[in-house]
């Protein structure tokens, strides 16, 4: 596939937009191979994403990125827009526990070329899944935690050196199973994603799935969000739930509960690396 | 088709039960149709449903419901069973407010024979789905409601005598809107079946659409449940999601959620109408 | 809420056009609430859906539809353009024979409001639905129909006469159960909308449900498109599928069926009456 | 999890045979965690699963198997019943090409303990999936293929060698794209488990989604189901869709037709490890 830019933009809505960002892209020979818009109505505001070819523009994209930084000044857009190369695989850093299936899920899907990343590393507080890393050819760092009601610091900084020196686009949460401190939340806010098993915000916190069989719910779901400081409260980017019922136990529906926490965290990884979700508030616009 | 008889039971599991229990039938020639088990090994109960033919059996219901209590007595169930005869339709009556959807639907149903009942009466606080309740021949009982803060005794007092005149099977909440006051859910006990719209245990109480939206959720739900005295807690007898996205505002929530309502609804009522659905505690077991 | 201008265009793709549109609205003042567009590479062909504030412009629906005119011409469209105003409701003309269930749904939805949409007329070929129909206050006329082998074209002839009376925007077979002919599939093309019980293009034509109980599949589905005058292969506006398994009889598929091709049929309709469906060759691009 | 014996059984449906089950069992000292039966109307036979605890069986699994086979007999079941032991992982022989989504999924389900196999050796014709194969620490035979239209029996000779000299109790196709010649299909019937990428009996034979972009669905799906002599025929065990639209290539009907081939893969083989497949003629009964 030919490389193409894609440009994300949110701001205060109000007429003309579309006209002035498909004029831009025009005036530029740009060829438009999709384009997509939402005008929330509550809170006034408006979102664009636009893919162009790259061989359609008479320049490269460090001039389409100053051009559309002007734009979007223009248009009010702050810092809330973006432009991206789809020949630029975004560079992943996974965290993990003991847990493995969302990790093998994503490396299975690494091997396959089925998502837009280069994943730099993995990040294991237990050593469970450093094989099957360093079989993908991936490097894995070994960051001890100490047990519960422990100063983790030390180790949630040992983390984010790691995580930082590989200067991602996304750090994926893969049933990392810590919470993540509030200055790390904010320090990678936007890029730090998710796995909760459970529909949020149905059992918010440890052992959803005990939650769940407690109360005799009929589904279960998994949610794939961006971490915020609040647990379990971030913008949520996609959910998808599953069929139990009384013959489940909660042994049932850990394995049952899998399955959609693998393709939910994997639908949201890819939707985020190609730049289709944009965060307004505690919510999500995603463009697919 | 031919009429069938259902047995039901729900008592403490031990070695032998299924055996006691085909033999039981075996004995009386009854040719079994359809049979369910469920042994749940957290309250270590067991539970069954059984369909026999009941032409293969050399007497009639009656004497079956004493030779069932008999040996539901033996193995602990106390009144935990019940034997039922498909060729009569259970008796419902249908608690509504000013939104027909759900009405709609089931009338729809009803006329179409799509569901083993007879439609008793409808009863409603406002006048609006008088009408469509006369077009199918149905009585429908206009019991107006005080407003928000005043006594509704009186009112619930004439309701449950309307209801209550029916012997009905059901008590069907079709977007009632009331609460309905505790001495009246442990009169309807396991008998009164709501919809709610969301996905329980997510957004108890009013508007959880506008809750959803508040969210950002990207499925949207509904749940049908016996009524207890706790709002919104009761046994869930079956949940459906429907796929939401940025783009919808709380009206298209409203509108698509109705026609998971509307199955999720339907479901509960026809598994609760067929003998399908036993409670235990506060969960069900439903053998569909 | 307020009135909506919709607008549609197919074309052939070329740079520019977003922009083309874009500032045409623009220029006349077009306030855009949703905009999509889709270029399909395999026939180098566009497509675009946009709604403007009817209030935003300083000029009514004619003019907005000349000028839209003048610049879908400019854009290579010829006919395959469509200006239509959300205040408007779609005029409905609904076809049926013995079965109700897609017809009761569709007058719920009628009845609540749900459906952008007026119905001019029921036409049945069996006077089993008329009795409903009336209750609704909508006329139905009883256009009997010869038995199997037998010339049915005087009869197709009335119901076309009936149908065109109405000038409708859509033409629903909600169960209709004959096969039109090609000289009518011609007259009506792209505004008659059938439901066929089944997955296409799996179990084309007659009982379908018989053909996927034969089968052994694990899903039945539902499928909505327009009619052309191959049987079943007409483009398909939206499909759906419901479990079922060994348990479930052809009776009990039938009954499952019925929820989907319920809403499958109501979901393709509302898309057809809010021009959220562009035809182009024998499939649809769907705006939702 | 303490150890279960599994029994399956089909025979003519008659009056009795639950009783005689369940009073087998019971003599036995059987406890008895899952009992699931069905009768099917239309050929008259009679299907039945029954879970006991090991250890509450007063002798072994050979008595156990003694003991059944000869109520097999008495009921008519023929060679059609089977008892295993749930602490025998099954053994699984799995054969692919170069596309190794479904190998990685399945290899990930392995190294978490998800599914109760023990993998035994993979055959591919190709050498893509070796080095994944390896580092699960499982056999990998690479047997070249010959091109189209060329006598592929040697090679087919030799998959046969190397897969029965497992004797295995499931061979997987996970993604083979080689058509199994009749006298292998004969050879491994009731034990070779496929995956085809479409909804059958939609899209049988080659690349199904090009068929299913063609013709403008709006779902696809995949089937896990038994090789039988006739392509893409065999009883089906079990299928899933996901939603697609006019924007979805094939390529990008590829990579989401991936999520759904895994999981009804993973599923259907679970289902047939755990003993609850039942082939009857073309169908199965899936006891889940």
């Amino acid at each position: 596939m030919s490389a193409h830019y894609v440009l994300t933009l949110g701001c205060p809505d109000r007429t003309g937009i579309v006209a002035r960002i498909a004029a831009f892209l025009s005036d530029a020979g740009g060829w438009i191979t999709e384009a997509a818009y939402h005008a929330d109505p509550d809170t006034n505001w408006f979102f664009t994403r636009q893919v162009v070819r790259a061989d359609s523009l008479s320049f490269g994209l460090e001039e389409l990125r100053d051009r559309f930084a002007t734009l979007a000044a223009e248009l009010g857009a702050d810092a809330d827009w973006r432009v991206s190369d789809t020949a630029q695989p975004g560079r992943v850093v996974i965290l993990v526990s003991k847990e493995g299936h969302c990790l093998y899920d994503l490396l299975g899907r690494y091997a396959g070329n089925d998502l837009p990343m280069e994943v730099r590393a993995v990040i294991g507080n237990h050593k469970d899944l450093e094989s099957i890393t360093a079989a993908h050819g991936i490097p894995f760092h070994y960051v001890p935690f100490p047990g519960p009601g422990e100063d983790k610091t030390a180790s949630f900084e040992e983390v984010r050196r790691l995580v930082d020196a590989e200067d991602p686009d996304a750090i994926v949460l893969a049933k990392f199973m810590q919470i993540v401190p509030d200055w790390l939340c904010e320090r990678w806010a936007g890029r730090a994603i998710n796995i909760h098993h459970s529909f949020l915000p149905s059992f918010v916190g440890g052992r959803p799935y005990h939650q769940a069989a407690e109360r005799g719910v009929k589904l279960v779901g998994a949610t794939c969000h961006y971490v915020t400081a609040e647990l379990d409260a971030g913008p949520i980017i996609e959910q998808d739930v599953i069929r139990v019922d009384h013959s489940d136990a909660v042994t049932d529906m850990v394995l049952k509960g899998r399955d959609i926490e693998k393709v939910v965290l994997a639908r949201g990884l890819r939707w985020h690396l190609e730049d289709r979700v944009l965060v307004h508030g505690n919510k999500t616009v995603v463009f697919h």
